[in-house]
């Protein structure tokens, strides 16, 4: 299949025949979304909305977990959405993958409220407004919560699921007692956890949290992921989640 | 020193000298007991309440990292409370850690609002009304939710802290969510976590948390800790904690 490629970017091989673009001047998907392509609980017939899609790399990975779901990936900036339809493209994807320019805080109005089964995102971790960020630049949007705040993001996710639909997200491990309370707040009840840690011997840097909409409170963890041996090579499950995923 | 046992009874040594005395009938301290000793921060001139002591474990390892500390176990078993006080005897530890008997409900009037720097709990960790449970048995007081509920224990030591005073709890993992939304309620700030894996290829069992009171939210985790390894030893870590705290 013919594809454009502008100026910085590049073709990525995903596993499963999976492609993807990058603009290696812009935001490269990182560890973090895979590890929430794979943390999410994808079912049949499960129409799917990514959050803060950038790149569209969570929804192509998720397509490929569950040939039968439908899946909308919402991303504000047009040239992050133009490049990610191309990568639909490249994948033939576009009978059930879209990619829609919009507002995290308008995603209920503009997809639909209460349809969702499961709503994924890896959204900017960083606090907004420190100062030290260009609020023009497409990489300070994707990685500061500039644009969007944990908040907007979870209060989308409660408007767009359907009772017992699932939200899973991928953040710092120093905003869970923010997740956890927030989610709470929006009658998403905090299901299940697994902690991510660099190494055995570090506190964990991100958090995988799934939350269902009006569910009953029962919080089951998961073992932790650790990322990296003590001799620096990634861990066998890190590996293997990597060859499951695609990346 | 002479000491009176009563039938069942026997003493333990743990390090630095201590010893307790403990009934083998009823609820014997465990590793969670050994492990908050361990988590919790204590300093010099430290006023200390345990909710919950039992055998008086806790304050008993708490006094042998703090030497200048004075401590209060709030007990509601009689038994309990007389037992204790006998271990503080064989300690010589009568003129800075003291066993009373009361509900962990009134703590706050009973021991002073707003006046400990330290509060710690290993509380009861099961629901309450399961019908399974005696509440006549001493065993499901110590391991229930039948005379404190989380709320309770959150509540006591909200009350019993000064601005900027320390909670440590060891509770069930599967408890978190509503321990931080609790803590949160009552303006106890969560500020560390270390979660606790029997095995590193295992959820978490049990967390450890400790909340400071009016402080601002910044979450603070710690490396995991790791219970046993794969051969079903102990991990240095866990021999390391059990040396430095007495067990």
């Amino acid at each position: 299949m013919e594809v454009c490629l502008r100026e910085a970017e590049r073709i990525d091989d995903l596993q499963f025949g999976l492609k993807i673009i990058q603009n290696h001047k812009k935001f490269c998907f990182g560890t973090d979304a895979v590890l929430l392509s794979h943390f999410a609980s994808i079912k049949r017939n499960d129409l799917v909305a990514d959050l803060g899609t950038g790149t569209g790399i969570i929804p192509i990975l998720l397509s490929a977990r569950e040939e039968q779901s439908r899946l909308v990936g919402l991303e504000l900036q047009a040239d992050m959405v133009e490049m990610a339809n191309r990568s639909i493209g490249l994948n033939n994807l576009h009978s059930r993958l879209e990619i829609i320019e919009g507002d995290i805080k308008k995603a209920p109005e503009m997809l639909g409220p209460n349809s969702f089964n499961l709503v994924v995102s890896n959204p900017p971790y960083k606090k907004g407004g420190s100062g030290l960020v260009n609020p023009d630049d497409s990489l300070a949007i994707a990685r500061h919560e500039i644009m969007c705040t944990l908040e907007d993001v979870i209060g989308a996710a409660a408007g767009l699921l359907v009772a017992g639909g699932r939200f899973a997200m991928v953040h710092r491990a120093d905003r869970l007692a923010d997740i956890i309370c927030e989610l709470r707040r929006t009658r998403l009840e905090p299901k299940r956890i697994k902690m991510v840690y660099p190494r055995i011997d570090r506190p964990p840097n991100l958090v995988l949290v799934e939350a269902i909409k009006y569910a009953k409170p029962y919080l089951k963890w998961q073992p932790p992921l650790i990322v990296y041996k003590e001799e620096g090579q990634y861990t066998e499950e890190l590996l293997e989640i990597y060859n499951m995923t695609g990346q």
